[in-house]
């Protein structure tokens, strides 16, 4: 079904290739010219004196690589600039479709949100007659559970109590099952929780590296972790041909032809998916909860899009909600969810806020997850107050209900319409097929790519997504991510574009991708 | 000069003596009876099924200790509880002088920054009256730096980069030297920006870890992170009888005896010293630079405390720019200098602000460290806000400045009197003696155990120092951290504690803290 050579590269080999190997291919002077980069001075100083050099940095540093922030991120920046200078372009500007950052592409911050957390930052603004009576009153709870009424102190490194209450109350009402506030960890953003559960389950030895499951594609945050733990990476193919759902086969196949060359200890699940814009249907989490189970598994379930669902009779179910209804048999399996104020309606990337919750830790497991997080301190308090107000919004009744639901169904409303024009288009355009954006805020559609262009993109030295990915950007100034990024089966090739940019921008987006791309057919036809 | 059993433990044997030993050789009853800890359930489910027991866990995050946070903190949050519960002590309140966590202990924040951050947080707020103009033009700045202008994009990996010039101006005017606003990254708190240098410097490979010179005693964050890296630990021990200096001796003797067991890459240094409340004169900086530079080490300085010097004569020299002043030989040396809103005047630990300047870096490496932590996405925006403050204060005839500059010399003279007291007070008790603190915001006290204390707390399976600490928390509600937190030479004992306390309540602590010693040193004389 997949071939030997493929396999075969599963681990350190293929995280290379699949994080981002398009851009680490271009030429070097492609990477230089950017924005970002541009002190780098190309006149090499005395190396011989450096302790830091390519040949003794750390390896596993060396072969990270996060293509969502990658060279062809930085060459937008640097045409934003250009623009700016007066440069001449066959566009006006930049659209940067290549980063789930909401308010980056105008959507505006929930207000209810900013007053909680600007009257938590400045609390003499709880005297201001400006503020709604509930966001004062959310603020004073939050400043009551900081040491000193102050979110200036440190927190406890596991969050503040009441917020971590919040979160279990908002857990149970989501799920109809308990949740252990103590169970809650407060984190910087998502990406840092998982870090912190990936970091629990290497095994410290070079002979047999923890193996962790990780579907393709995927959000390059796991590759990359993987690359920094020297972990060992198991790649499973999500199924395009089935709304890139887990198909039991590939993950049989990825484990056991994993298992000689590590200790597989870990399954990482993105629902919905990023970069698949995917929702799992109940019944395909309940087969990969049952091969979890018997493969001992610990599953990181990245739920942060929960709130981001568009697709007519799609749902999202928390992998805890399933797990706790198959039956005493899997009720004790560790699983950690995560969860941010980055995605869902609120969109508050800069704002560094999430939280894990992790079920079923062996008891010293649990004592060992606090020493550990407590070397960082703790989270931001600011993000952590910002993720209160997302687990604890405006109750009906209360002064800012209405605008809070008013200002939420916005947004989600907007992005449902995105997902459906997106798909939409797409699959109009010939030489592209996309499976339906039900979730997320992402699409990943599939180029056909004519066999001249493969040959063009491979004299060019390029994988011929990201030549694709260039030229897109170069042409019309939209900014996506070749699907090399996130990994995709040898021989197809995709981008992740986001459905963030506003109904009106998209519409013109989508159009300009459509000429391009009818452009591009023509030239290597 | 050192015994050779303590020096040959250097290394992983030794971070688990030195990170906390004290705390992990208290029966697992001791930790476990802590708040933190109370919902982990003893009646042990069935193990056999967990992917994640201490059998399996990652061993360097077993082997790490977080003292700061320890489980004498832990006991002070239960005693805490306690007394809301009306159970009956002999104090009436815990007095928590473990950690530097200055608004947990009554600092105001300062003004204007909570202004500029509740502003940006808030931007309706800029047509409001009650803030000052300056207030209002920081925030815009900053908010027109930002993605969308909104502090809920994500920033640039590295910072905003306003904020990078802003934090660039103030080293140049600082050190007199210029600053490649390109060499400043953003980090959330300075452990942020100091695991993602450390990281860098690891070798990658079982068989020759990289060696991390790290001073004794020292701030726990360097032995927790070499152990999480499994890098290779150099302790070299300071001064005690020259003010916590720095012995070129002693840091000679160190790498030679770690040479046969790493590659020796790191040199950390903290200056201001945490815990020893020291601060370096130029001369040592110089003498450490030229040991830098024989022995071929990346400088790590941790210099977050660079506004707290208060002992006449002494101040602060950076180490860029000491080595930018001793002539083209040093030059050209990496060094990365690490900074906080944690500390300081504005105490602003909760926002987990912080940055770093890397310089000299191999252009490459430059690269390497952009890719490395663009992974993280990007620090709290709201925290580089509060940092752009610091690095950008209001200035002479702006409308805040009478205010900010009454604050901020208000806490710094009130440090500057603490400092005073403390030394003073602890120097005058039997049995116990304490360098000046003269900066940073801590004591580190000797405590010269009789023997019989030293036979008791082995009786106890205690180390004395954890004995003493607990002691005069059960007896007094002062809570500070033993010595063997920070690690101390073989056979001394200390503790570390800090002087945020009001000045009325140090007064109070330093009273009873000298009554328990009298009784302590009285009932095993």
């Amino acid at each position: 079904m997949y071939s030997r050579h493929i396999v075969a590269a599963a681990g350190r080999g293929l995280i290379g290739k699949l994080g981002g190997a398009d851009c680490s291919s271009l030429p070097l002077s492609a990477v230089l010219t950017t924005q970002l980069y541009k002190s780098v001075k190309m006149s090499q100083p005395n190396r011989g004196n450096k302790v830091l050099t390519m040949d003794t940095l750390n390896p596993n540093i060396k072969v990270m690589e996060y293509a969502v922030r990658g060279p062809i991120v930085a060459r937008a920046a640097e045409i934003e600039k250009e623009l700016e200078k007066g440069v001449k372009k066959p566009f006006k500007e930049v659209i940067r479709a290549n980063i789930g950052d909401c308010h980056a592409t105008g959507q505006k911050p929930l207000t209810f949100l900013r007053q909680v957390v600007a009257l938590c930052t400045y609390p003499e603004l709880l005297n201001s007659s400006e503020f709604p009576e509930d966001a004062k009153d959310r603020a004073r709870r939050v400043l009551q559970g900081c040491k000193g009424h102050s979110i200036g102190a440190y927190s406890d490194s596991a969050g503040v109590e009441v917020i971590r209450r919040d979160i279990a109350k908002y857990i149970e009402a989501r799920d109809g099952h308990p949740c252990d506030y103590t169970n809650v960890f407060l984190s910087t953003g998502a990406s840092d929780g998982i870090k912190s559960i990936l970091k629990l389950l290497m095994t410290g030895r070079e002979s047999s590296k923890a193996g962790v499951m990780v579907p393709i594609p995927q959000y390059p945050l796991y590759t990359a972790t993987v690359a920094e733990y020297n972990a060992h990476l198991i790649p499973y193919y999500l199924n395009e041909g089935n709304n890139w759902s887990l198909d039991m086969d590939e993950l049989e196949r990825s484990i056991q032809e994993a298992r000689p060359h590590c200790v597989p200890r870990a399954l990482c699940v993105i629902n919905p998916g990023n970069p698949t814009g995917s929702v799992l249907t109940r019944q395909n989490i309940e087969n990969i909860i049952k091969f979890a189970k018997k493969e001992k598994m610990f599953i990181l379930a990245d739920e942060v899009y929960q709130h981001n669902v568009y697709a007519d009779g799609a749902a999202f179910y928390s992998f805890k909600k399933v797990l706790s209804e198959m039956g005493p048999e899997y009720a004790d399996m560790e699983l950690a969810s995560f969860m941010s104020t980055s995605k869902g309606y609120m969109g508050e990337c800069g704002m560094r806020g999430g939280y894990f919750e992790a079920i079923n830790l062996d008891p010293e497991i649990k004592l060992q997850l606090i020493k550990s997080v407590s070397a960082k301190l703790c989270p931001t308090v600011a993000g952590q107050t910002a993720m209160d107000v997302v687990v604890n919004p405006p109750q009906s009744g209360e002064p800012s209900y209405d605008l809070f639901m008013k200002e939420k169904n916005q947004v989600l409303g907007d992005l449902k319409l995105k997902a459906q024009m997106t798909t939409a288009t797409l699959n109009s355009i010939e030489g592209i097929s996309c499976n339906e954006v039900a979730g997320a805020m992402y699409a990943f559609p599939q180029i056909h790519m004519p066999e001249k262009a493969l040959k063009a993109a491979e004299s060019k030295g390029m994988k011929a997504d990201a030549m694709y990915c260039y030229r897109l950007l170069e042409e019309t100034g939209i900014c996506v991510v070749p699907g090399s990024g996130f990994g995709q089966k040898a021989g197809t090739y995709h981008l992740r574009m986001t459905i963030l940019p506003t109904v009106e921008q998209l519409k013109s987006l989508l159009e300009h991708f459509k000429e391009f791309h009818v452009r591009f057919m023509n030239e290597y036809k």
